[in-house]
Protein backbone atom coordinates (compact mmCIF):
# COMPACT_ATOMS: atom_id res chain seq x y z
CA UNK A 1 0.00 0.00 0.00
CA UNK A 2 1.09 3.43 -0.63
CA UNK A 3 2.00 5.40 2.15
CA UNK A 4 -0.31 8.19 3.10
CA UNK A 5 -0.29 10.98 6.14
CA UNK A 6 -2.55 9.89 8.16
CA UNK A 7 -3.23 10.01 12.18
CA UNK A 8 -2.46 7.78 14.65
CA UNK A 9 -5.59 5.42 14.85
CA UNK A 10 -6.26 3.27 17.89
CA UNK A 11 -9.83 1.33 18.12
CA UNK A 12 -10.81 0.95 21.91
CA UNK A 13 -13.61 -1.45 22.56
CA UNK A 14 -15.33 -3.19 25.35
CA UNK A 15 -16.44 -6.80 25.29
CA UNK A 16 -17.70 -9.31 26.91
CA UNK A 17 -14.80 -12.72 27.45
CA UNK A 18 -16.47 -14.01 24.51
CA UNK A 19 -15.49 -10.95 22.22
CA UNK A 20 -18.89 -9.60 21.87
CA UNK A 21 -19.79 -6.34 21.76
CA UNK A 22 -23.13 -6.30 22.17
CA UNK A 23 -26.05 -9.34 21.73
CA UNK A 24 -28.00 -11.04 18.40
CA UNK A 25 -30.67 -8.27 18.45
CA UNK A 26 -27.94 -5.56 18.60
CA UNK A 27 -29.03 -4.17 21.61
CA UNK A 28 -26.99 -2.05 23.67
CA UNK A 29 -25.23 -4.13 26.66
CA UNK A 30 -23.17 -2.05 29.44
CA UNK A 31 -20.37 -4.16 29.45
CA UNK A 32 -17.51 -1.67 30.79
CA UNK A 33 -17.46 -1.43 34.48
CA UNK A 34 -17.21 1.98 36.36
CA UNK A 35 -13.10 1.88 36.00
CA UNK A 36 -13.84 1.30 32.31
CA UNK A 37 -16.09 3.94 31.76
CA UNK A 38 -13.63 6.84 33.38
CA UNK A 39 -10.48 5.14 31.25
CA UNK A 40 -13.08 5.72 27.72
CA UNK A 41 -13.94 9.37 28.98
CA UNK A 42 -9.89 9.90 29.41
CA UNK A 43 -9.01 8.58 26.32
CA UNK A 44 -11.66 10.18 24.53
CA UNK A 45 -10.17 13.71 25.99
CA UNK A 46 -6.96 12.97 24.64
CA UNK A 47 -8.06 12.49 21.21
CA UNK A 48 -8.79 14.77 18.45
CA UNK A 49 -11.47 13.33 16.92
CA UNK A 50 -14.05 10.24 17.50
CA UNK A 51 -14.84 7.82 14.88
CA UNK A 52 -17.70 5.92 14.52
CA UNK A 53 -19.80 3.69 11.96
CA UNK A 54 -23.20 4.42 11.21
CA UNK A 55 -24.69 1.11 12.89
CA UNK A 56 -23.40 2.16 16.41
CA UNK A 57 -25.23 5.73 15.75
CA UNK A 58 -28.41 3.90 14.75
CA UNK A 59 -28.43 1.31 17.47
CA UNK A 60 -27.06 3.09 20.40
CA UNK A 61 -27.31 6.80 19.44
CA UNK A 62 -24.11 7.75 21.30
CA UNK A 63 -23.14 11.41 22.11
CA UNK A 64 -19.71 10.62 22.20
CA UNK A 65 -18.50 13.53 23.79
CA UNK A 66 -16.23 13.92 27.23
CA UNK A 67 -18.38 13.19 29.95
CA UNK A 68 -15.84 15.21 33.14
CA UNK A 69 -16.66 18.87 32.83
CA UNK A 70 -12.55 18.47 34.25
CA UNK A 71 -11.15 17.30 31.59
CA UNK A 72 -13.13 19.32 28.94
CA UNK A 73 -11.97 22.63 31.02
CA UNK A 74 -7.96 20.88 30.44
CA UNK A 75 -8.73 20.81 27.17
CA UNK A 76 -9.81 24.59 26.30
CA UNK A 77 -6.98 25.36 28.78
CA UNK A 78 -4.92 23.71 26.25
CA UNK A 79 -6.48 25.86 23.43
CA UNK A 80 -8.53 23.18 22.50
CA UNK A 81 -11.92 23.00 21.83
CA UNK A 82 -13.96 21.43 25.07
CA UNK A 83 -14.95 18.03 22.75
CA UNK A 84 -12.60 16.24 20.07
CA UNK A 85 -14.55 16.46 16.21
CA UNK A 86 -17.04 13.18 15.99
CA UNK A 87 -16.94 11.98 12.90
CA UNK A 88 -19.36 9.39 11.19
CA UNK A 89 -18.39 6.46 8.38
CA UNK A 90 -21.84 6.60 7.13
CA UNK A 91 -21.78 5.76 3.11
CA UNK A 92 -25.38 6.06 2.79
CA UNK A 93 -25.92 9.12 4.73
CA UNK A 94 -28.36 7.33 7.34
CA UNK A 95 -27.85 9.34 9.92
CA UNK A 96 -31.00 10.84 11.58
CA UNK A 97 -31.09 14.33 11.96
CA UNK A 98 -32.17 14.05 15.76
CA UNK A 99 -29.42 11.57 16.43
CA UNK A 100 -27.52 12.65 19.53
CA UNK A 101 -24.25 13.34 17.40
CA UNK A 102 -25.72 15.95 15.72
CA UNK A 103 -27.01 17.73 18.99
CA UNK A 104 -24.39 20.68 18.35
CA UNK A 105 -22.24 19.84 21.39
CA UNK A 106 -19.71 19.16 19.79
CA UNK A 107 -18.44 19.71 15.95
CA UNK A 108 -19.56 16.37 13.88
CA UNK A 109 -18.41 15.63 10.28
CA UNK A 110 -20.55 12.29 8.61
CA UNK A 111 -18.33 10.83 5.43
CA UNK A 112 -20.33 9.75 3.13
CA UNK A 113 -20.05 8.10 -0.43
CA UNK A 114 -21.16 9.41 -3.78
CA UNK A 115 -23.84 6.94 -3.27
CA UNK A 116 -25.10 9.05 -0.65
CA UNK A 117 -28.68 10.53 -1.44
CA UNK A 118 -28.26 14.44 -2.19
CA UNK A 119 -31.02 15.42 -0.18
CA UNK A 120 -30.07 13.39 2.85
CA UNK A 121 -26.57 14.99 2.27
CA UNK A 122 -27.80 18.51 2.50
CA UNK A 123 -29.77 18.10 5.46
CA UNK A 124 -27.15 16.49 6.59
CA UNK A 125 -25.25 20.10 5.83
CA UNK A 126 -27.41 21.65 7.86
CA UNK A 127 -25.85 20.58 10.77
CA UNK A 128 -22.81 18.62 10.58
CA UNK A 129 -19.65 19.42 7.86
CA UNK A 130 -19.50 16.69 5.08
CA UNK A 131 -16.78 14.57 3.85
CA UNK A 132 -17.50 12.99 0.39
CA UNK A 133 -15.14 9.91 -1.12
CA UNK A 134 -16.04 6.83 -2.21
CA UNK A 135 -17.82 5.21 -4.82
CA UNK A 136 -20.27 3.22 -2.75
CA UNK A 137 -18.64 2.56 0.69
CA UNK A 138 -16.39 5.88 2.70
CA UNK A 139 -12.67 5.82 0.93
CA UNK A 140 -11.70 5.53 4.95
CA UNK A 141 -7.49 6.05 3.95
CA UNK A 142 -8.96 9.39 1.93
CA UNK A 143 -10.97 9.92 5.10
CA UNK A 144 -8.13 9.63 7.30
CA UNK A 145 -5.73 11.54 5.04
CA UNK A 146 -8.28 14.32 5.49
CA UNK A 147 -8.47 14.72 8.78
CA UNK A 148 -5.18 14.72 8.90
CA UNK A 149 -4.69 17.59 6.33
CA UNK A 150 -7.20 18.81 9.11
CA UNK A 151 -5.04 18.69 11.94
CA UNK A 152 -6.18 15.60 13.28
CA UNK A 153 -3.31 13.09 14.65
CA UNK A 154 -4.77 11.10 17.39
CA UNK A 155 -8.16 8.96 16.35
CA UNK A 156 -9.72 7.18 18.55
CA UNK A 157 -12.56 4.51 17.30
CA UNK A 158 -15.13 3.40 18.95
CA UNK A 159 -16.91 0.87 16.80
CA UNK A 160 -19.02 -1.13 15.41
CA UNK A 161 -18.13 -4.46 14.26
CA UNK A 162 -17.92 -3.66 10.87
CA UNK A 163 -15.80 -0.38 10.85
CA UNK A 164 -13.68 -2.26 12.84
CA UNK A 165 -13.02 -4.70 10.44
CA UNK A 166 -12.82 -2.29 7.59
CA UNK A 167 -10.08 -0.25 8.91
CA UNK A 168 -8.29 -2.92 10.04
CA UNK A 169 -8.37 -4.43 6.44
CA UNK A 170 -7.27 -1.47 5.22
CA UNK A 171 -4.10 -1.15 7.47
CA UNK A 172 -5.55 2.20 9.16
CA UNK A 173 -5.00 0.71 12.88
CA UNK A 174 -2.07 1.17 14.99
CA UNK A 175 -3.65 -0.29 18.11
CA UNK A 176 -6.45 -1.79 19.58
CA UNK A 177 -7.30 -1.61 23.09
CA UNK A 178 -9.71 -4.02 24.17
CA UNK A 179 -12.17 -4.35 27.41
CA UNK A 180 -12.82 -7.50 28.03
CA UNK A 181 -15.69 -7.53 30.54
CA UNK A 182 -17.33 -10.48 33.00
CA UNK A 183 -19.76 -12.04 31.09
CA UNK A 184 -20.53 -14.51 28.10
CA UNK A 185 -23.08 -13.04 25.92
CA UNK A 186 -22.65 -16.06 23.62
CA UNK A 187 -23.61 -14.40 20.13
CA UNK A 188 -23.95 -11.15 18.35
CA UNK A 189 -21.31 -8.62 16.64
CA UNK A 190 -17.64 -8.98 17.94
CA UNK A 191 -14.60 -6.42 18.16
CA UNK A 192 -14.23 -6.96 14.11
CA UNK A 193 -16.88 -8.74 11.67
CA UNK A 194 -16.08 -8.85 8.35
CA UNK A 195 -14.27 -11.84 6.40
CA UNK A 196 -11.90 -13.96 7.83
CA UNK A 197 -8.34 -12.34 7.47
CA UNK A 198 -6.25 -14.72 5.96
CA UNK A 199 -4.12 -14.86 7.42
CA UNK A 200 -5.31 -13.66 10.58
CA UNK A 201 -3.84 -10.17 11.25
CA UNK A 202 -0.76 -10.73 13.95
CA UNK A 203 -0.64 -7.98 17.20
CA UNK A 204 1.87 -7.91 19.63
CA UNK A 205 0.55 -7.72 23.09
CA UNK A 206 1.99 -4.10 24.63
CA UNK A 207 0.34 -4.46 28.36
CA UNK A 208 -2.26 -6.37 29.86
CA UNK A 209 -3.83 -5.55 33.50
CA UNK A 210 -7.35 -6.11 35.53
CA UNK A 211 -9.35 -3.13 35.18
CA UNK A 212 -12.17 -2.95 37.67
CA UNK A 213 -14.18 -6.29 37.10
CA UNK A 214 -12.78 -7.12 33.78
CA UNK A 215 -9.02 -7.23 31.46
CA UNK A 216 -7.65 -4.76 29.50
CA UNK A 217 -5.19 -5.12 26.89
CA UNK A 218 -3.75 -2.78 24.88
CA UNK A 219 -2.55 -4.50 21.50
CA UNK A 220 -0.07 -3.27 19.20
CA UNK A 221 -1.26 -3.90 15.19
CA UNK A 222 1.92 -5.43 12.84
CA UNK A 223 0.50 -5.60 9.98
CA UNK A 224 1.89 -3.62 7.00
CA UNK A 225 0.18 -0.43 7.90
CA UNK A 226 -0.27 2.68 5.41
CA UNK B 1 -32.39 -26.60 38.56
CA UNK B 2 -32.04 -29.50 40.08
CA UNK B 3 -28.89 -29.99 42.16
CA UNK B 4 -26.82 -32.82 40.64
CA UNK B 5 -23.44 -35.02 41.16
CA UNK B 6 -21.07 -34.03 39.06
CA UNK B 7 -17.27 -32.57 38.38
CA UNK B 8 -15.73 -29.75 38.09
CA UNK B 9 -16.25 -28.73 34.63
CA UNK B 10 -13.51 -25.94 32.99
CA UNK B 11 -13.60 -25.08 29.47
CA UNK B 12 -10.45 -23.86 27.94
CA UNK B 13 -10.06 -22.31 25.03
CA UNK B 14 -7.80 -20.62 22.69
CA UNK B 15 -9.16 -17.27 20.66
CA UNK B 16 -7.86 -14.26 18.48
CA UNK B 17 -8.14 -11.31 20.77
CA UNK B 18 -11.47 -10.69 18.66
CA UNK B 19 -12.88 -14.08 20.92
CA UNK B 20 -12.52 -16.35 17.43
CA UNK B 21 -11.42 -20.12 17.82
CA UNK B 22 -11.10 -20.52 13.77
CA UNK B 23 -11.54 -18.54 11.14
CA UNK B 24 -15.06 -19.13 8.56
CA UNK B 25 -13.68 -21.88 6.64
CA UNK B 26 -13.37 -23.56 10.50
CA UNK B 27 -9.64 -24.40 9.59
CA UNK B 28 -7.52 -25.19 12.42
CA UNK B 29 -5.53 -21.82 13.18
CA UNK B 30 -2.76 -21.83 15.77
CA UNK B 31 -3.68 -19.47 18.39
CA UNK B 32 -1.33 -20.61 21.60
CA UNK B 33 2.14 -19.88 21.84
CA UNK B 34 4.71 -22.39 23.16
CA UNK B 35 4.14 -21.22 27.13
CA UNK B 36 0.29 -22.08 26.26
CA UNK B 37 0.59 -25.06 24.67
CA UNK B 38 2.40 -26.44 27.60
CA UNK B 39 -0.05 -25.19 30.27
CA UNK B 40 -2.79 -27.08 28.14
CA UNK B 41 -0.76 -30.04 28.50
CA UNK B 42 -0.40 -29.96 31.92
CA UNK B 43 -4.32 -29.11 32.82
CA UNK B 44 -5.36 -32.53 30.57
CA UNK B 45 -2.75 -34.25 32.99
CA UNK B 46 -4.49 -33.18 36.04
CA UNK B 47 -7.87 -34.08 34.36
CA UNK B 48 -9.94 -37.15 35.00
CA UNK B 49 -11.47 -36.40 31.58
CA UNK B 50 -11.07 -34.39 28.27
CA UNK B 51 -14.73 -33.51 26.68
CA UNK B 52 -14.86 -32.16 23.30
CA UNK B 53 -17.91 -31.36 20.46
CA UNK B 54 -18.29 -33.40 17.50
CA UNK B 55 -17.44 -30.43 15.50
CA UNK B 56 -13.88 -30.28 17.15
CA UNK B 57 -13.34 -33.84 15.90
CA UNK B 58 -14.23 -33.51 12.78
CA UNK B 59 -12.34 -30.15 11.62
CA UNK B 60 -8.89 -30.49 13.83
CA UNK B 61 -9.48 -34.46 14.38
CA UNK B 62 -7.37 -33.99 18.17
CA UNK B 63 -6.08 -36.68 19.78
CA UNK B 64 -6.23 -35.16 23.39
CA UNK B 65 -4.10 -37.09 24.97
CA UNK B 66 -1.25 -36.09 27.05
CA UNK B 67 1.92 -34.83 24.90
CA UNK B 68 4.46 -34.91 27.53
CA UNK B 69 5.98 -38.10 28.49
CA UNK B 70 7.12 -36.99 32.24
CA UNK B 71 3.37 -35.59 32.76
CA UNK B 72 1.91 -39.15 31.71
CA UNK B 73 4.47 -40.95 33.72
CA UNK B 74 3.86 -39.03 36.48
CA UNK B 75 0.03 -40.11 36.10
CA UNK B 76 0.69 -43.65 36.35
CA UNK B 77 2.96 -42.75 39.46
CA UNK B 78 -0.44 -41.91 40.82
CA UNK B 79 -1.69 -44.59 40.19
CA UNK B 80 -3.99 -43.26 36.89
CA UNK B 81 -3.87 -44.16 33.57
CA UNK B 82 -1.54 -42.39 31.59
CA UNK B 83 -3.91 -40.05 30.09
CA UNK B 84 -7.55 -38.78 30.70
CA UNK B 85 -10.62 -39.99 29.66
CA UNK B 86 -11.19 -38.99 26.09
CA UNK B 87 -15.05 -37.87 25.92
CA UNK B 88 -16.91 -36.97 22.45
CA UNK B 89 -20.14 -35.47 22.34
CA UNK B 90 -21.61 -36.86 19.45
CA UNK B 91 -25.25 -36.57 19.54
CA UNK B 92 -25.93 -38.37 15.64
CA UNK B 93 -22.88 -40.83 16.04
CA UNK B 94 -20.76 -39.20 13.68
CA UNK B 95 -17.42 -39.67 14.82
CA UNK B 96 -15.03 -41.43 11.85
CA UNK B 97 -13.88 -44.72 12.98
CA UNK B 98 -10.37 -43.78 12.00
CA UNK B 99 -10.82 -40.11 13.76
CA UNK B 100 -7.90 -40.10 16.15
CA UNK B 101 -9.74 -40.03 19.47
CA UNK B 102 -10.33 -43.87 18.55
CA UNK B 103 -6.63 -44.43 18.02
CA UNK B 104 -6.60 -46.98 21.08
CA UNK B 105 -3.96 -44.65 23.00
CA UNK B 106 -6.15 -43.65 25.58
CA UNK B 107 -9.54 -44.84 26.82
CA UNK B 108 -12.38 -42.77 24.84
CA UNK B 109 -16.21 -42.84 25.66
CA UNK B 110 -18.78 -41.44 22.84
CA UNK B 111 -21.88 -40.16 24.34
CA UNK B 112 -24.86 -39.97 21.42
CA UNK B 113 -28.37 -39.40 22.05
CA UNK B 114 -31.63 -41.56 20.95
CA UNK B 115 -31.35 -40.27 17.61
CA UNK B 116 -28.04 -41.92 16.79
CA UNK B 117 -27.53 -44.36 13.95
CA UNK B 118 -27.88 -48.25 15.84
CA UNK B 119 -25.33 -49.65 13.44
CA UNK B 120 -22.59 -46.38 14.09
CA UNK B 121 -23.76 -46.62 17.39
CA UNK B 122 -22.52 -50.71 16.91
CA UNK B 123 -19.56 -49.63 14.92
CA UNK B 124 -17.98 -47.84 17.63
CA UNK B 125 -18.83 -49.34 20.15
CA UNK B 126 -15.75 -51.93 18.91
CA UNK B 127 -13.56 -48.96 19.53
CA UNK B 128 -14.61 -46.96 22.11
CA UNK B 129 -17.36 -47.22 24.93
CA UNK B 130 -20.52 -45.56 24.47
CA UNK B 131 -22.88 -43.75 26.64
CA UNK B 132 -26.43 -43.04 25.44
CA UNK B 133 -28.61 -39.98 27.05
CA UNK B 134 -31.11 -37.68 25.21
CA UNK B 135 -33.95 -37.46 22.78
CA UNK B 136 -32.38 -35.96 20.28
CA UNK B 137 -28.95 -34.31 21.47
CA UNK B 138 -26.95 -35.85 24.39
CA UNK B 139 -27.96 -34.73 27.85
CA UNK B 140 -24.86 -33.14 28.94
CA UNK B 141 -26.43 -32.90 32.44
CA UNK B 142 -27.21 -36.76 32.77
CA UNK B 143 -23.31 -36.92 31.15
CA UNK B 144 -21.85 -35.05 33.62
CA UNK B 145 -23.91 -37.36 36.19
CA UNK B 146 -22.48 -40.52 34.69
CA UNK B 147 -18.76 -39.29 34.71
CA UNK B 148 -18.86 -38.35 38.62
CA UNK B 149 -20.88 -42.45 39.18
CA UNK B 150 -17.44 -44.05 37.29
CA UNK B 151 -15.14 -41.61 39.36
CA UNK B 152 -14.68 -38.52 37.27
CA UNK B 153 -13.93 -35.51 39.46
CA UNK B 154 -11.91 -32.93 37.52
CA UNK B 155 -13.18 -32.31 33.50
CA UNK B 156 -11.76 -30.36 30.96
CA UNK B 157 -13.84 -29.23 27.78
CA UNK B 158 -11.80 -28.34 24.59
CA UNK B 159 -14.57 -27.11 22.68
CA UNK B 160 -16.01 -26.15 20.26
CA UNK B 161 -18.08 -23.18 20.33
CA UNK B 162 -21.38 -24.96 20.31
CA UNK B 163 -20.52 -27.60 22.99
CA UNK B 164 -19.03 -24.51 25.25
CA UNK B 165 -22.56 -22.62 24.84
CA UNK B 166 -24.27 -25.89 25.76
CA UNK B 167 -22.65 -26.18 28.68
CA UNK B 168 -23.13 -23.20 29.52
CA UNK B 169 -26.43 -22.46 28.98
CA UNK B 170 -27.27 -26.05 30.87
CA UNK B 171 -24.94 -24.24 34.03
CA UNK B 172 -22.64 -27.23 34.01
CA UNK B 173 -19.67 -25.03 33.84
CA UNK B 174 -17.66 -24.04 36.47
CA UNK B 175 -14.57 -22.12 35.41
CA UNK B 176 -13.70 -20.64 31.80
CA UNK B 177 -10.08 -20.01 31.21
CA UNK B 178 -9.16 -18.47 27.84
CA UNK B 179 -5.93 -17.73 26.27
CA UNK B 180 -6.64 -14.52 23.90
CA UNK B 181 -3.77 -14.74 21.60
CA UNK B 182 -2.02 -11.85 19.53
CA UNK B 183 -4.23 -12.03 16.47
CA UNK B 184 -7.48 -10.72 14.69
CA UNK B 185 -9.16 -13.14 12.55
CA UNK B 186 -12.04 -11.28 11.78
CA UNK B 187 -15.04 -14.40 10.90
CA UNK B 188 -15.82 -17.77 12.49
CA UNK B 189 -16.56 -19.43 15.25
CA UNK B 190 -16.04 -17.94 18.28
CA UNK B 191 -15.29 -18.84 22.45
CA UNK B 192 -19.55 -19.84 22.72
CA UNK B 193 -21.71 -19.65 19.90
CA UNK B 194 -25.47 -20.26 20.24
CA UNK B 195 -28.76 -17.96 20.76
CA UNK B 196 -28.02 -14.99 23.20
CA UNK B 197 -27.91 -15.20 26.49
CA UNK B 198 -30.27 -12.48 28.02
CA UNK B 199 -29.29 -11.25 30.67
CA UNK B 200 -25.57 -12.37 29.76
CA UNK B 201 -24.10 -15.04 32.02
CA UNK B 202 -21.83 -13.18 34.57
CA UNK B 203 -18.53 -13.97 35.19
CA UNK B 204 -15.76 -13.44 38.00
CA UNK B 205 -12.14 -12.69 36.98
CA UNK B 206 -10.23 -15.03 38.90
CA UNK B 207 -6.61 -14.12 37.64
CA UNK B 208 -5.11 -12.41 34.44
CA UNK B 209 -1.70 -12.28 33.13
CA UNK B 210 0.42 -11.78 30.07
CA UNK B 211 1.23 -15.70 28.76
CA UNK B 212 3.90 -15.49 25.80
CA UNK B 213 2.31 -13.15 23.38
CA UNK B 214 -1.10 -13.44 24.62
CA UNK B 215 -3.49 -13.12 27.49
CA UNK B 216 -4.46 -15.83 29.95
CA UNK B 217 -7.62 -14.82 31.53
CA UNK B 218 -9.66 -17.62 34.22
CA UNK B 219 -13.34 -16.59 34.53
CA UNK B 220 -15.32 -17.96 37.51
CA UNK B 221 -18.65 -18.61 36.31
CA UNK B 222 -21.34 -16.82 38.63
CA UNK B 223 -24.53 -18.18 36.75
CA UNK B 224 -26.74 -20.64 38.49
CA UNK B 225 -25.17 -24.08 38.64
CA UNK B 226 -26.50 -27.35 39.11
Amino acid sequence: MNSIMRPHVFINVAASADGRISDESRRQIRISCEEDMQRVDRLRAESDAIVVGIGTVLSDDPRLTVKSQALREERVKNGRTPNPLRVVVDSRARTPLNARVLDGEAETLVAVSDLADEERVAALREKASVFVAGQEKVDLRALMEYLYSIGVRRVMVEGGARLNHSLIAEGLVDEIMVYYGGMIIGNGPCIADGPSFKPPVPLELVRVSRLGSGVLAVWKVLADKS
